[in-house]
């Protein structure tokens, strides 16, 4: 069962912050099979339903080149999670975990992200499979997945330091 | 050479909205070797420096059980960056590319992710490698990689889903 908004025994909730530290601006909306939490997988699939991002008009030009990569990250907004709880109850059996040792949309900043299988782009559309979000999820950003690219700007000296 | 705040020829830049859709809390502070953005990598390297995350106490509970991973995902706001380009020559060869399509710092929300090996964790100080950010870089989100983590949390339908 999901948690819709109960703190459950041996969990430790905290006071965050009054003051935002950053702020950010949505690019587009997360179109999948999910209407509920009761529903949405606890991690997306590779082999899963077709979803759809639509990026806002605004957004739009930045997709250019994007159809080339096969592999996309996608970072997402989790926008029905509570923020507060520091230890949490995934099983709900009283054996509390510490929030970033989860992958529990429940935590500080609730952002997802997703390693994609991107299918095509039809205008301002991406049809993605491997999501796990709600439908009418807020996207954040959408770029290649690490492992598929390449720099194009020129190396720097970091790129060539290793540990002593 | 990296940019620093110009528009290089080619690029496209786009007013973004003048109100935030969602706010950050800042977690902790990075500590990498590097302090010019002209330093650092382009893509961290897991046998790169060790860098040392610092979480702030408020949040240092909720790190307990993240000793059990080998590798975590590390999401940080790249403070430096500007927003607002569309279009982009990270060569600054007059050629552009849509942001979307780059892993460029530059992007409507300047959010970092990396995979990184998890060394140690010393109280609320946690030491990786992988990282490709500046020195003093705000956290975000710690959490295990996805290829590590396996919910704790009983199964639901979505889990089971696959595309027609």
């Amino acid at each position: 069962m999901v948690r819709e908004n109960e703190i459950r025994v041996g969990e430790k909730q905290c006071a965050l912050p009054e003051t935002d530290d950053a702020g950010l601006v949505f690019i587009g909306t997360i179109h999948t099979p999910w209407t509920s939490r009761m529903e949405t997988p606890r991690q997306g699939r590779q082999d899963g339903p077709v979803c759809r991002i639509d990026v806002l008009p605004l957004f739009a030009p930045a997709l250019a080149g994007l159809e080339h990569y096969a592999e996309v990250e996608v970072l997402y907004w989790l926008h029905q999670s509570r923020r507060d709880l520091l230890l949490q109850c995934p099983a709900n059996d009283g054996n509390p975990r510490g929030t970033f040792s989860l992958r529990s949309p429940v935590r500080p900043n609730p952002i997802g992200t997703s390693r994609c299988r991107l299918l095509r782009i039809e205008g301002a559309s991406i049809f993605v499979q491997g999501l796990d979000c709600l439908d009418g999820t807020p996207l954040i950003d959408i770029k290649p997945d690490r492992c598929a690219f390449t720099p194009i700007a020129p190396p720097q000296k970091g790129d060539f330091e290793v540990a002593e």
